[in-house]
């Protein structure tokens, strides 16, 4: 049976990406040997490396000021390191609070530094992106996370604000295009769009870098790494070359702007069904709502049983919502294509006739 | 062509191991679903995350007060993260500072404090471990790097000091069997006997944590992972994988004394051809060799190409050294057959006969 994998990260992958994946794990470039075991200094690697971050530049339009890394951690490294490289000794920097990811990069950058929350839909179970201030002048950015997958809900555009921006774009990287121009960093863990768990890229421009007087140890230091092009130390190979392979799949699609317009014919089809249906509700506000998680409730919890039964033998997978949220959450990530969505949609409308 | 793999890490796993991860990159405990498109919370998963650790504690034979985390950054962010979590503030530690590796933990940890280089090989290319001094009494621990790969050195035994023992075993761990009791951490970045690159295994004293009075960012701070059972956040799921499996075939091959023996005969055969044939000589001093890396060279240079050509010819790959020491270094990790080694020390006799 097909699987339709709704999963919200580790999430799916194209398939293509996926058999080219197993089989260099049996035999990489015909060398006779696999990826995982040959020297990450060897030149078959580094190409993979040099391609994962020039196609990163190449399809984001990244100004020439920028490097791009993969490094490990996650972004809950990430958090620490964003502040680390780019809040200055005393120095002050703005954030707003869209969700539980968004709550732990606050978190981490307050062990830094003054942090001005500027907006915040804490209060309201994060339903909404929020309103927010205008940052304090001496902010040395805005941070923001630009999707935030347990609630459904995304930034609709860039903010516009007078100070740089800092963005976690973990769960929407590549899924739509946007103008990097007032970006000093964007940083995003893989398993979303990209590729498997495991690497966390960085792009950033390298002028705003190394400006904080603080001492910043190796690993969380980007300067170190852009120095040593990405390899300051063994990078996780695996995860490198399946996102390299993810990103050559994105171009050959047509780039950023062609997905860009898949995602939305999906997420038009699933919302239009939500609201459509006497079943179901949104979780997410209308003006809010993301393109790559929909979250959403039956109004009647007695229909549980049966919408589950349904989608399990629909072939539908990783549907569930978040523990603090509930309901579903239908994780429409680049790699899921629109018919699985319609299989979904399906199943909903077959649920309302048949109760 | 069979191809002897020698490289120095990311280096050679078991076949076996090899064709069950490029399996379960097509499809994953026949979910129809591959291995890198699952959630990490699922149960496959944790099931994965829970057996690797636990065969750690297995094969180690650690006490019970040890926790088994496997997280990012490598060693290279290890080295940081074993002084925030174990040196307090104020306080002072022990380093040896037996190579290039050894050394770059001593860097890291002097952000933190003071540390004192209790012996240093440094002056002679590190071309053995050195004796050291008595640890300060008020030492928090003593830091050690039980093997050298650029070197070819590696201790003989545990060090016996008064103080706690901290180690980076990254390239000898479950080379040989050891007794935990005097360790508060051990950690060791998985791309030599353990698996692939891209996580790091930390075993530490669970009891020993939490006193530094130090603030620890969350990524950095073992008692947070540890009270998430490795799932602080999203692991690096395929690296965890095949660290798994690669744990699961010590075990089937009767353990880490088994595996000593193994590898024990295998730096017998290629030490004594080193000694024994009279166009090479060894790097490290005898009483330091590592039983992991042979670390050799040439004593006529003139002899390089038709060397290099022959071990070409035989199927040896990764036999370079590292650039600060030059010759050869034949790595013998693990899953290297002695078959492979005879390989190469018939290469050796092979050219001394022909010469």
């Amino acid at each position: 049976m097909k699987i339709h994998n709704f999963s919200a990260g580790p999430c799916i992958l194209p398939q293509e990406v996926l058999n080219e994946a197993a089989e260099s794990i049996k035999n990489f470039n015909q060398l006779g040997l696999s990826l995982i075991e040959i020297s990450h200094r060897s030149k078959d690697f580094v190409n993979v490396m040099e391609e994962a971050r020039s196609l990163v530049k190449e399809l984001l339009n990244l100004p020439d000021r920028f490097d791009v890394l993969f490094l490990q951690g996650g972004a809950s490294l990430g958090f620490y390191t964003a502040a680390i490289n780019l809040l200055p000794e005393g120095g002050r920097a703005s954030y707003i609070d869209s969700g539980t990811w968004a709550n732990k990069a606050v978190k981490e950058a307050k062990l830094l530094g003054q942090i001005d929350v500027i907006g915040s839909s804490k209060a309201d179970n994060y339903k909404a992106i929020p309103a927010f201030d205008i940052p304090h002048e001496d902010s040395a950015y805005l941070h923001y996370t630009s999707n935030n997958t347990i609630f459904g809900t995304q930034f609709q555009g860039t903010p516009e604000v007078e100070v740089p921006l800092v963005a976690d774009m973990s769960s929407d990287i590549f899924s739509r295009t946007f103008d990097p121009e007032p970006f000093h960093l964007i940083y995003a863990g893989a398993q979303k769009n990209m590729g498997p768990a495991g690497t966390v890229m960085y792009a950033f421009d390298r002028t705003q870098i190394g400006k904080t007087n603080r001492t910043i140890p190796s690993y969380l230091d980007l300067a170190v790494h852009a120095s040593k092009d990405s390899m300051f130390n063994t990078p996780p190979v695996f995860s490198v070359y399946v996102t390299m392979l993810t990103l050559k799949w994105m171009k050959s699609l047509g780039g950023i702007g062609v997905i860009q317009e898949r995602n939305e014919a999906k997420s038009k089809l699933i919302y239009e069904e939500i609201d459509r249906n006497s079943l179901f509700e949104g979780h997410a506000e209308l003006s809010s709502r993301s393109h790559m998680n929909a979250t959403f409730q039956l109004i009647d919890e007695t229909h549980a049983t049966r919408f589950d039964a349904l989608c399990k033998e629909a072939g539908i997978s990783g549907l569930k919502g978040h523990r603090s949220v509930g309901g579903y959450r239908a994780s429409m990530y680049n790699a899921l294509p629109i018919e699985s969505v319609q299989v979904l949609v399906d199943v909903m409308k077959h649920l309302e006739q048949k109760q």
